[in-house]
C-alpha cells in the first residue's frame, strides 16, 4: 500500500453560513476499507458538521493546529471543551458522543484576527449500516450498503428522517 | 452453557388475521450472544412476519415439520418454493433475501384439513444497529442500541418510517 | 435465495475410532456468507470433534432427534448434561463454552442396542480470524482468510500449535 | 468524552539497538473502545515494530513531522517509499500490508546530524482475536480476550509461535 500525501488531494468544501469547512478523504484516497480517515480544516468562526452521534460506528479526533471548541455528549447536558494542538478525542457510539467542533473560544468568539485555521483529524471504523442521531433537529440519518464517508452509489438506504414521523410496525402492511 | 429444552419455555402469540403464529426465543433463552434462534410454528394458512430484509443481519430457516410456501427475493422479482421438513434457506444482508414464510401451497390455499403447522427454526446474527426494509409497504424500521430479538430496552433507536418521509440532510440544522 | 433439502447434500465421514460422526454444510450449500450451519449425526458410542472453544466465533446447537450427552465449561470444572430433542445450547466465545458431544449416557454407556444415532445442527458466526483453544491436548488451533467452516483455500494462515511451543516476541527479529 | 492532550501522557519506550521508539497510546488514554491510535517518535536511524502484518485488523499511519522510509507489501516483493509529513497509508489486513517503519533515507542511512525525530500516528481497529505474522523470523502472534494494544491481562490466548511448529489436527486427541 503506497503512501498518499494529504498536499496532492483536492478539498471538499462545504459552506453553508456559520457551518463551513474544508475535507481531504485521506482513508479513501490510500485504499482504506475498514478504517475512514479525513483531513478538514475550520476557518475562524466556523463549525463543522452538525451535532450528531452514531449508533454503527466510533470516530476519533485529533488536533493538527489552531485552536477551537468542542461541544460534545449527552444532549440534555453537553459540555464545551477548549481545543488545541495535540488534542485527541475518542467519541465510542451512543449519546455521550454527541459532538461539533468550531473554530471559535468557548463564547463563541472566532472572527478575530490572531485566530489561524484548525485543522485536525477525523478517524472511524467503516460499519454498516449505521445510524446517525442530531439532537438539536430532531433527525436520524440512515446509511445502509456503504458506511458513512463511504461509497454512496453503494447504498440501499441513504435518507435523513425526522425522529416523529415514525408509525406503527404494522402500518400498510396485512 | 446449560442446554435448554424448547418444551420449557413459553410461546409468544402473534395474531393479526392471515398473519398470525408463535414463537419461542431459544437463544435469548440459553445465554446466545451473537446468535438469535428461535422457533416458529405457522397455523395452517398462516403467515410470519411481513415481507422484509434486513441491511445489518443475516439470517437462515430451517424446517423441522409441516409444509409451507417461502416468499423471497428482489421486490420486483420475487420467487415462491415450497417448503418441507429439512430444507435450509439462507437469507444474508440485502433485497435478494426479503423474505415471508407461510403455511399454505403455492396457490396460497392452507385451510384444508390435512395441514399440520410449520414448524421451523429462524437463525441470525445478531449485529447492531440493523435497519430492514419493507417493501410491501414503503418502510423501513430501525434498531440501534439491540438487534432485532435483543433487549428492546436497551435501543437508543427503535421505530418504523415510511421511506418517502425522508427530508433533506440540513433540515432544521444551521 | 433458493431452499436446499438436507436429503439433496452428501455426508461428510470422519472416523478415528471413538471419535465418528456424519456432516451436512447446510450452509455452505445454501449460499450464506455470517452464519454457518451443519447437520450432524453421531452413531450410538461415539464421539464429535475434539473439546474446544472458540475464541472468535460463537456456536449454538439444536437437538433433532435421539439422546446423548454434552462435555461442556471451563476446562478445569467441565460438567456433563444430558441431551435429547428439542435443547438448544449456546457456545459463546470462551473457556465457559469449551464443548464435546456424545452419543452416550453419563456413564459413557453408548453402545446398547436400543440407541438410536443422535442428530443435531450446529450453528455458527462466520468471523475470521479464529483461534480455538483444546484444553485436553494442550493445542491451539489458528484459522486466517476464512472461518472455521469457511474455505481452508482462502486462508493465509491455518495450523495447529502446542501451546507450550510458544517463544519470545523478538524471537529471530533484529 | 473529554480530550485529553499527548504532552500529558508519559511515553513508554522501546530499545533494542537498531529497533528503538517511543509511543503514547492515545486511544487508550481517551476512553476509545473500536479504535486505537498511538503517537510514535522515532528517532534518527532507528526502526519500529519488525515487519509484520494483521489478519484481523487494518492499521493506518499518519505522519507528522520529520522523514523516514516504509517498507511495505508482500514479503517476497516488500517496496520501499520515502515518508514524510503529511502522509497518509492504509494497511488493511492481509500480507500485502506487511510493514516496517524506520527513520532512515532508502539507503538505510539515518545517522546524519541533520535528520529529525520522525513523529508518526498509528490508527487501528480494535478487533479480537487477531493473529500477526512476521515474514522475516517466521512467527505467528496470536490474540484472543483483547486485540493488540488492548488489555493484556485480558486475554485468554496470548501469544507467539514459530511457523513451522505447527502439528496435527489429530495430535494428543482421541
Amino acid at each position: 500500500m503506497e503512501p498518499v500525501n494529504e498536499e496532492t488531494l483536492p478539498w471538499s468544501e462545504t459552506d453553508r453560513g456559520t457551518t463551513a469547512f474544508r475535507r481531504k478523504q485521506l482513508g479513501r484516497a490510500a485504499g482504506s476499507e475498514r478504517l475512514g480517515a479525513s483531513l478538514y480544516e475550520l476557518p475562524p468562526g466556523k463549525r463543522s458538521w452538525p451535532y450528531h452521534y452514531h449508533t454503527g460506528n466510533e470516530e476519533a479526533l485529533y488536533v493538527l493546529s489552531g485552536e477551537g471548541t468542542l461541544r460534545v455528549g449527552d444532549e440534555d447536558e453537553s459540555s464545551q471543551y477548549p481545543l488545541r494542538a495535540g488534542d485527541y478525542v475518542a467519541l465510542p457510539v451512543g449519546p455521550e458522543s454527541a459532538h461539533r467542533v468550531s473554530n471559535a473560544d468557548e463564547n463563541g468568539d472566532g472572527g478575530t484576527d490572531e485566530r489561524e485555521p484548525l485543522r485536525y483529524l477525523v478517524f472511524s471504523t467503516m460499519n454498516d449500516p449505521d445510524i446517525t442521531v442530531y439532537p438539536d433537529s430532531g433527525k436520524l440519518g440512515l446509511y445502509a450498503g456503504a458506511a458513512p464517508g463511504g461509497d454512496s452509489e453503494a447504498r440501499v438506504v441513504d435518507g435523513y428522517y425526522p425522529h416523529d414521523a415514525d408509525v406503527e410496525y404494522w402500518e400498510g402492511e396485512e
